[in-house]
């Protein structure tokens, strides 16, 4: 099936865009990508599977724009991961405490309840414990769990909060519980309905060229990589399989994975990148340094696939990928309280 | 009628706290109050008293946390007046641009359409000539109107959004109306139904303590610079006017309006801070070196009125600022669109 459908494909991309629906299957097609491909379900649905009450979820939607959580009380979560630009920052790498810039690109939060693991090489095992990492992290919030705790502490209207979001705890302000109601808040932020979304439901919101692009990523083998529910975000892989892009796209100083695991395979390995709502999100790749989609997606072709993808197939790529962008969440900005004479104070330094 | 309220309620403060409410005649106070202060109306009636249209507000709202505004891509106008935060970032002086901070301590957006002029020096008459002035500063979000214009016209939906916005312009994006549709959005930033407000329509909103922290207000002369619909905000004051404070609160460097009017008699002169929401806002003053409210209110005696004000004094006139914080307003946040490959890119430098 899979030899039979790629030469079809390319059998019609020879013969141009137009003629590609007349050669592709459309059941058939949308049936093979409901194998491949998960829909996102709606909030409320992510909400009640994972048991989050509304407390939790409100006081981290609090969290995610408290700029207290940094040691300067101007950077918040909100900063390099907006709700409002595709979850992302949408630069190279972050601006942090004191101009200093990390060295990855942001990944997007939306949706990313559903990665098997966060960060670019996966050392954060779910949103938790990856919200730790950026308020520590001196180049990004620079803060500690002491300062956290001691800043939420001295706000009552933020220990109120605590003790209704974790009723059960002795001691509910804690940087565990900052972690967890910031976790139960980014688990809202997903974005259903996508056209690809309404497709693999059955109707037929994508264009010829769309549908072509959808059959070149499955042809192509780029669903080896980009499955499941996030179209990536599942696995990890190296970073130039087959031909090491440029130290510019792969600078050679971050090795990825091998950071974590220690493990000589692992060297220039990441995660699969989530392609849910990527033509929000450019640059791409974990440097940042790509910033048309359909370069990064010639490039995914060389490096990947060994294949070097011609321009029509690369703009039904890239067209199909754009089918991929969800209702965005709907979030107020909170209202947030007040200091009091016991909150520590902020230091650019 | 001046002197008499105050001897009363001096010798009210003299028998303590408790015995403030019996020494005050709440209706003489209300109808007194009501000559000095004016009501925050809802934001609906000034929109429609501004002409605004939904299209320009809603526009608005969109540049307000547009990070692209900015050379970076990471400062955005809320990043130093959030509407989450009292409509200031509330550390001493803002942070921008290569993590330089600017002299002086970001003012609220909240109300200051009320304002007669904004900045601190009153430099500019209204909020659409504001809004060009951060954009562009250097320490700031160092951009150019060139390279605002370039941006928000490599995209089309905000082409779209400034034509509907602007239906009458021949060339509707451009930076002065950026700043306009900045205006349109910040004039719904208004905090109605305060206690106070409550207090002045009929209400009885106010203890004791905060009574006669209202009639310490009028009786002290903090009406002298802090009246009219902002509580302040209306006129020009040199700080020190009795007494001059120290360097730290009041640096020699920063003349204050001098630098507009090169009028010896303006030297050390700003506007004074409207206090609509001071309880959110700590640290205080131009300098941002004050983080008590209390201890701006006894500095305040000192420096403007030449009165030492007693403890008790100081905490009731504290505990009457309180009852000025309104309504936040509910703001949603935007959904951004993305950038194309004609926008100019951001950069660090």
């Amino acid at each position: 099936m899979y030899k039979r459908i790629t030469a079809a494909v390319l059998s019609a991309f020879a013969m141009g865009s137009s003629a590609m629906a007349a050669d592709i299957n459309v059941d058939e097609l949308r049936s093979l990508a409901n194998n491949l491909f998960k829909p996102i379900p709606t909030a409320d649905v992510v909400v009640k599977e994972k048991g989050l009450t509304q407390e939790q979820i409100d006081l981290g939607r609090w969290l995610w724009f408290e700029p207290r959580l940094s040691k300067s009380h101007i950077i918040t979560c909100n900063t390099c991961h907006s709700v409002g630009t595709g979850g992302a920052d949408n630069i190279p790498t972050s601006v942090g405490h004191g101009w200093q810039h990390g060295p990855r690109n942001s990944p997007t939060v939306l949706n990313a309840v559903f990665n098997v693991a966060q960060f670019w090489d996966g050392r954060a095992a779910d949103l938790a414990e990856q919200a730790k990492g950026p308020v520590q992290a001196s180049v990004e919030m620079n803060a500690t769990p002491q300062l956290v705790e001691e800043t939420l502490r001295s706000i009552p209207e933020y220990v109120e909060k605590f003790a209704a979001a974790f009723p059960n705890d002795k001691n509910p302000v804690s940087f565990d519980n900052m972690a967890k109601a910031l976790e139960a808040f980014e688990t809202t932020l997903v974005t259903p309905n996508s056209r690809m979304d309404q497709f693999l439901a059955g109707k037929d919101t994508l264009n010829d060229q769309e549908l072509g692009g959808l059959k070149l990523f499955i042809d192509k083998g780029c669903i080896a990589c980009h499955s499941g529910i996030n179209f990536g975000g599942q696995n990890y892989y190296p970073f130039g399989l087959v031909k090491r892009p440029g130290a510019d796209v792969l600078p050679e100083g971050d090795r990825g994975r091998f950071d974590v695991t220690k493990t000589a395979s692992d060297e220039y390995v990441f995660r699969a990148a989530p392609l849910r709502n990527i033509a929000l999100t450019a640059p791409y790749f974990h440097s940042g340094e790509v910033w048309s989609l359909e370069e990064a997606v010639a490039l995914m072709g060389t490096s990947q696939l060994g294949t070097e993808l011609n321009d029509t197939e690369v703009k039904a790529i890239t067209a199909f990928l754009h089918t991929l962008t969800g209702e965005q969440p709907t979030v107020e900005y909170p209202t947030l309280p007040a200091s009091t004479k016991d909150t520590p104070r902020p230091s650019r330094m």
